[in-house]
């Protein structure tokens, strides 16, 4: 059986969004890393994900030579509309806080990142497997894993960043008794569709029914992606597709709003839970992204989240790799983690101002139209909204 | 016995902040009322009421010819303080939304009232009982009640005002099966003390911590009033005035903030509730103030949406005495409405950010503090805060 023993500065797991941004500034601060990754090319770039980036999350894409098509492709979004009491009210990003946000999908931009090291002459091992970081509380760890040829390969290196997502193999590297877990599930799910048709409104539609939650997203002109509140347990091969389409008129009906429907691909229920590990760092390992922390998707903050984690982390990391000195990495999980918890508060406000929960009374229903008449109908409300979802400057 | 039929334009049953303003606002528009209150005068006048005034209250009472003490025995507080993760951070009122609020307790704005009601040859029958609204859904309506000399009388009028709070006569009078109770329990309580001591911090101390809610307040340089979350069935003497310094103490505690003890001569735990009244309006009688609604005291609403009601009610009823058109009426109870709503999020919004519910998981409690870290650091969520506490203008 051949086996390998190789050297690298960062031995970075995962793939994902923060895998390979993290490789990329590292390597723009001179610093060598390879990332291993269980799943092979092609399906990390057919994995079709929604993707809403914030403005610092195109700007660092942008600022820091990734190859990146999201201005030519993605489509910038300068607002979104709220519909609640049968009407839409807008929330102008552009206007009230100059940000705006992308729509541009996450496989997408993982693209772009691929392209983009392969051609620095990165050393991205895909389809590897039995991936195990070693020896994280000494000052030698590694990474053990079996490469796509199947050989034993043993990555030596000063520092392990756990980049794997919430199932990876990272977390669970940090001991239970040393961690503590931070757990929300919400008591509904995403009932999700894509359709052939064409968009109904040209920004993102959120709208507040008293039959729960709507969004109203766009994938292409001729895809439409859209979601509606159901039960964490709802079957989708249960809905018709003429009572899918009843359910998302009446959600968003009212004001002459009219949803245009079409031919339903693909269907799905996805849960709705936030979680938060804490502290991000065992030893010489760093979690980021996923790994570390998993938010609902109605704040659209997942792959942001993922970002903000290792523009930090690739600072932190060059402190103390030039330094040599191990306290430097003691501000990586606490300067992340505000933003982090911050990221979660956005994600829990805008999930339980939208969304009916199944023990709503009247007065809780009646308490959501109240808050979103504030919001919404404050310059200040509105702003407070649109530079969270926009993103917050970056804490580097 | 003696009986006595009497007639006015208004009959406003209850003598608080909403029935002596609205009488107040009526006279100023040249429209007779009679008020009625079961309390006498001393009690009414000694029963000491904590009071937050917005910027529009104290607008209003000084505006419209009360002959008013709130500018100089009130104070005015251009800001308040959140303290939580042992730190304090101040919203400041004025510099971000131009207005303030004024401490100036309800019983002095009641004496000021009252006062001034009569000083203009008012009929505010104090003393009374045996009050019933009768006739409501004819165009003729009457209160009845017993007066102070043990008569009874038959008050004829065009409207009845019910403005008695929330233990009157006048929500009773709206049968069950033509109003919605909105009612929210919170599952906790606060634990108010009154002591001798001088102030701790020259503005409102709001705290978060892991222990609950704590909120420093003031009365005059020699008395404060503070309160801390308990269990709504705590038993007030089954703490020492030792223990209570104590909680208040931990729950302020860090950032060299030193609360400053003393004798404490009053004690008393406050339920947590929310309650609203749909519709406002039954036929000819009209509620309005703690008739209609009910706040928890966190967000200090309570008098203020009294007074917020009583100046639509004063413009619509001046309409319907006018025209004679009893449509007229339709719309004091959703213009009244949408204040009140917005008011109840932000007593709920206050309450759900700074208390910590039995149940909350270490998750809830970072998830608090970044929504803390959120409001304070965002100048567009600090005046979001800041427009609600000081009052939004009155859609009059």
């Amino acid at each position: 059986m051949n086996s390998l023993t190789t050297r690298t500065q960062v031995a970075i797991i995962g793939a994902g969004p923060a895998g390979l941004t993290l490789s990329h500034l590292l390597a723009a601060r001179g610093i060598d890393s390879v990332v291993v990754e269980t799943r092979d090319r092609a399906a990390i770039e057919s994995t079709i994900r929604a993707g809403v980036l914030e403005q610092g999350t195109v700007d660092l894409l942008t600022g820091t030579g990734v190859d990146t098509r999201v201005r030519t492709e993605g489509a910038r979004h300068d607002g979104v509309e709220f519909r609640f009491g049968g009407r839409g009210h807008r929330i102008d990003f552009a206007g009230l806080v100059g940000r705006s946000v992308w729509l541009y999908p996450q496989h997408e931009v993982l693209k772009d990142l691929i392209a983009t090291r392969l051609a620095a002459g990165a050393d991205l091992r895909f389809g590897v497997s039995d991936v195990v970081p070693v020896g994280v509380e000494t000052d030698s760890p590694a990474v053990h894993f079996t490469d796509a040829q199947g050989r034993r390969v043993e990555l030596r290196c000063d520092v392990v960043a756990g980049c794997d997502g919430s199932a990876g193999v990272s977390r669970t590297a940090l001991p239970e008794d040393r961690r503590v877990d931070h757990f929300r599930t919400y008591p509904f799910g995403w009932f999700g569709i894509l359709a052939e048709a064409p968009p109904s409104s040209p920004e993102l539609v959120y709208a507040h029914s008293d039959r729960g939650f709507a969004l109203i997203s766009t994938r292409t002109p001729d895809v439409q992606r859209m979601y509606f509140q159901c039960a964490p347990d709802e079957d989708p091969s249960a809905w018709s597709d003429a009572r899918i389409w009843d359910e998302l008129q009446a959600r968003v009906a009212g004001d002459g709003f009219a949803l245009k429907e079409g031919s339903i691909f693909q269907r799905g229920v996805i849960p709705m839970r936030s979680y938060v590990c804490d502290p991000m760092r065992f030893g010489r390992l760093m979690l980021a992204g996923d790994a570390a922390h998993t938010v609902p998707p109605t704040g659209a903050k997942g792959l942001n989240l993922a970002v903000a984690d290792v523009i930090v982390l690739a600072r932190v990391l060059e402190e103390f790799l030039a330094s040599g000195e191990e306290r430097r990495l003691d501000s990586y999980g606490p300067t992340a983690l505000r933003r982090v918890w911050r990221a979660q508060h956005f994600s829990w406000w805008m999930t339980s101002m939208l969304h009916t929960p199944p023990e709503a009374t009247p007065f809780d229903l009646q308490r959501q139209l109240g808050e979103l008449d504030m919001v919404t109908s404050s310059r200040a409300g509105a702003a407070y909204l649109a530079e969270a979802y926009t993103g917050w400057p970056i804490d580097d």
